[in-house]
Order: C-alpha cells, then sequence, then structure tokens
C-alpha cells in the first residue's frame, strides 16, 4: 500500500535543554514522509518556497518519497522558532511565519491515485476536507489534529471527522473535543463523531487505541533522553501507519501492533534534533527496539 | 507465605463527584489487609479507638487475618475526612484526627514471627524502621510512602530504603525524593538509595517496575467510573504482595505479574466506596477482570 501525506514542510528554530539548532528541517509532512518511507511508498503533499534547499530536497528523493506534489511556490518557505523547557510536552512558540504555506492548497496529482492510506497532518480542517473530497472515498483516511481546530474551526474539523477512519489525538486534546472527562469515554464520544477507530496520544504515558468493539493500551518505550520532542508525533503517526501499509492489513490488532512501531518509531526519532535521527535509522535499529520493547511490555 | 501488614485503621468521611459517606472503614492497613486476605493470610498490625465497631473487627476475622496486632486503646480511632474534585488523583483533606494513632508504636507479636512479607504502609519512617528492626531481618521488606515524610523527615526514610527490598512510590513522590525529572532516571536513583526494585505508580497511567536490571512498562486499568479512589495505593499493593504470597516467588517476572493483579484488584477495589466492593469480590470476578485486562495489554 502507498500512502498520500499532506502536511507542512517547514524550517524549524529549536531550542532545548540539550541545545539549540537554527532552521533545521522540520514540518509535519517532512517527519512523517521521511518515518514512513522506511517502510511503505510515500506520496507527498505540501508547499515550499523558494529558500527550499537542494539538500533537503535531496535527502526527501533519496528516501521512498514521491515529490510530485511538492509545490514550489515564490516566497518563504513555513518557519516555526519554538522551545521546550523542563515539561518536555510542551512547546513554547516564539515565533510563527506561515509564509508559502499560508496559501496551501492541496492538489492530489494523478500519480497518487492509486494510494489506499490518506494522512492528513495537523492543518486547517478546511483543507483536510479538500483531500478527501479529492482522494478520501473508498481510502483509509487517517486525521491528526490540535487545539487551534478543535477551538477556531469545529464545524470543519466535526466534517472531516465524519470522513475519518482513524484519528490521531493527543489526551488534552481529546477532552477538549468532546467535553468528556474520563480519557475511556472521552474515546467512546469521538467514536460516535465519525471514526471507526481513534488512538488517544498520553506523551511519555503511552497510547489507547480503540474501536467500538476492542480497547488497547500500549504503554510508552522509557526513553531517558528526550533531546527534541519536535516531530515526535508525526514520526509516530509514519510508524504506525508504515506498519499498516506494509502489512495491507487494516484490522484492530495490525492496528494495535502499528502503535507498538509508531511507539519505537517516535522513541528513537526524539533522540536527535530534526530529522536527524531519522535519516540513519535502519530497520534493523528499528526491529532490535521493537525486540527490547517487547520485553518492557510483555 | 504470610504477609505482616502494618499501617493505619481509620474512619474516613468521603466526598466524590458520585456521592458522599460519613465514617465508613478506612486506613491503609485496612484496604490492604481485605484485599491481600484473598490470596493469602495478613498479619494486621495497626492501632483502634473505643469507638470501633464490632461489625468492622468481624468483617476483618471473617478474612483471611489474624488481629492479635491490632491494639486497642482508650480513645478515638484515627479519623480523616476529605473530598474528590473532578481530578480524582488527588484528594482535598478537610480534616485529620490521629486520636489514638498519634501514639501508634507497632510491635510484632511472635505468632507473626513465620511471615516472610512485611508490609509497611505509609506511617512515619521511625515507625517503619521499628517494625523492620523487630522483624525486617530476613524477609522481604515492602515499604509504602508519601511527599510529607520526603519533605520532613528525609532522614528516616532514607535509613529505612536502605532495608527496603520493594518501594511503592508516586511518580509526584518519586521526582521528589531523587530530585530528577526523567521517570525512568528517577527509578534508577531509587534503586540506588537500598531498594533492589521500585514500582512507580503513575495513577490512570499505570505503573512502571524496575529493578537494576529490568524495566516493565504496565498500562493501568481503563476504568470508565471511579466512584471513589480511596484507598487505590495500597488496593495495588495489597495485590500486588498477595499474588507474591501465593506464589512464593520474589523474582522479577513475578513481579512484573503482580503488578497486573494489583492493578486488577485496585480497579475493581474503586468502583464502589470504602471497602464495599472489596467485601464483595471474589476470585473469580478477579480472574474475569485479568483476563480482559490481559486482552488489553497483549
Amino acid at each position: 500500500m502507498s500512502i498520500v501525506a499532506v502536511g507542512s514542510v517547514a524550517y524549524d528554530s529549536l531550542k532545548t535543554p540539550y541545545g539549540e539548532r537554527e532552521r533545521v528541517l522540520g514540518g509535519s509532512a517532512t517527519y512523517f514522509s521521511i518515518g514512513a518511507s522506511l517502510f511503505s511508498h510515500v506520496n507527498l503533499v505540501g508547499v515550499v518556497g523558494e529558500d527550499f534547499e537542494d539538500t533537503d530536497l535531496d535527502l526527501l528523493k533519496s528516501r521512498n518519497v514521491s515529490l510530485e506534489g511538492l509545490v514550489h511556490r515564490p516566497g518563504k518557505t513555513f518557519f516555526w522558532k519554538g522551545e521546550y523547557g523542563e515539561n518536555l510536552n510542551e512547546a513554547i512558540t516564539h515565533d510563527t511565519q506561515l509564509n508559502v504555506f499560508a496559501e496551501f492548497n492541496p492538489e492530489i496529482p494523478n500519480s497518487y491515485l492509486d494510494s489506499s492510506i490518506i494522512f492528513l497532518g495537523n492543518i486547517h480542517p478546511a483543507l483536510q476536507g479538500k483531500v478527501i473530497d479529492q482522494i478520501g472515498k473508498g481510502r483509509f483516511v487517517v486525521c491528526d489534529t490540535m487545539n487551534l481546530w478543535i477551538n477556531e474551526t469545529r464545524d470543519d474539523l466535526l466534517k472531516v471527522l465524519k470522513e475519518t477512519n482513524l484519528l490521531f489525538v493527543n489526551e488534552g486534546e481529546a477532552k477538549l473535543l468532546t467535553g468528556e472527562k474520563n480519557t475511556i469515554r472521552t474515546g467512546r464520544k469521538i467514536l460516535e463523531m465519525g471514526p471507526q477507530m481513534v488512538c488517544i496520544k498520553r506523551g511519555e504515558f503511552g497510547s489507547i487505541l480503540m474501536n467500538k468493539e476492542n480497547i488497547a493500551m500500549v504503554p510508552a518505550f522509557p526513553v531517558e533522553k528526550v533531546v527534541d520532542p519536535t516531530g515526535a508525533g508525526d514520526t509516530f503517526a509514519a510508524g504506525f501507519l508504515g506498519h499498516v501499509a506494509r502489512t495491507g492489513k487494516l484490522d484492530f490488532p495490525t492496528c494495535r501492533e502499528a502503535v507498538k512501531v509508531g511507539t519505537v518509531l517516535s522513541s528513537l526519532e526524539i533522540e536527535d534534533f530534526s530529522v536527524e535521527r531519522l535519516k540513519t535509522i535502519t530497520m534493523e535499529e528499528i526491529n532490535s527496539r521493537l525486540e527490547e520493547y517487547r520485553k518492557i511490555i510483555s
């Protein structure tokens, strides 16, 4: 199975307790594509500006990533500047420059139409809806979202959820979306909003995967040194959907295993800044950590 | 194996989002003894006042609990009045009357000396130390503690930890004890303080069991309706040590399984006020929920 990945491609300036980096490669579609391409072919949809470096294009080309849907526009690439304090779960944003991303209007090239999985990264739900209109039908539609869209564009988001097969959502966002306080009841409410499956992400406390018949509680991998948490959620989604794509199955047991692959891939990703760790990860490393992880959670 | 359980026996007045109860049976040794007696013989050490009801004595006697170490003193039984808001992880204390518990000086009856496991409930570490002096040697010493003792009686606590085989500790308390922010590193630091094993409890996020060679991440049972969280920690310890006692083994795989039994027992306990649910629980119910739990975490 191929995956269409729609989202931001960006440059980030980051500060964490382990150091600083200026204008390094970032964005939800970037993390997702590099991560998922370890498992499956990825068709990227995004937009970059004139400042986008050839070396970064080459990185994406060198992976199993199609770039026909990556549009180049006059102007600058989306830029985000942020910082993580001791609480690595929350970023403090110092600057956001949407640049060419402000006019992002995702168009799906014909060559992408044979994809079976559509990953809608964390962008405006109206744009997610446009992608669903173009290519959602009969495909496995996976959606990510955030507080901003839940608060500001709730109606658009609810429309997207009706067409969504699997929602990735942080625990706090899930509670905000449903107005529910108990996490399991939160999951049940989301399943009534459209998605057949929901994966509630709890950061260092692991994830919960639910459909109407099943619940899976999956612990986090015990990471001792988080160098840069940027991209952890998108890399989790990459491991998850990469595993689903390589097996070609969409049932609950496959998705439960996919949570573990996503957990392990993101636990590796956060060990270095930006996509540095993702660049060098091998399938052997993933499998070796998966084995270690299975011992810890078995 | 028999277990000696040292801790408070109390009356609690409770308010939770699900209702109120006046002067119901409580206390760490009470929850622990009733819970663990489902699996093994328990030798209780505690103190009650003249107001302690015969029906409550009868309840303990009706279980597999020896009461030779339960001292009756002139005065009133330890009383606690508290409330839980929407955040069920934190109790607001309205009143604490130590009463006869203020002079509690645990003495171990000779008939308890054949016990192999010593559970030191959350009491002043100097008292925990006295119990260790009397019966700790060569036995499996298990200790619970809290913020108050970490802040106010740190030296006493550090002495106790040197003699402790297994420490039960909440995540926040563990971080307070070690000054460490990462949970896994917190666990490693605790293992340097004396205990051969530590179980870090994360409430609705599950538990982490660690010794120097192993880590086990164990999810919580997904409870949808927490009626009264009082006693959850002691009931967790009861299921844990009850399982260890019935198997007669102290190795890591047994303790990892014990975390699951503790998780399941406490998930049942919090479904009703005080010890109401513990009174009626059968081994069949425990095993049935364990089976459900294994599906959720497998």
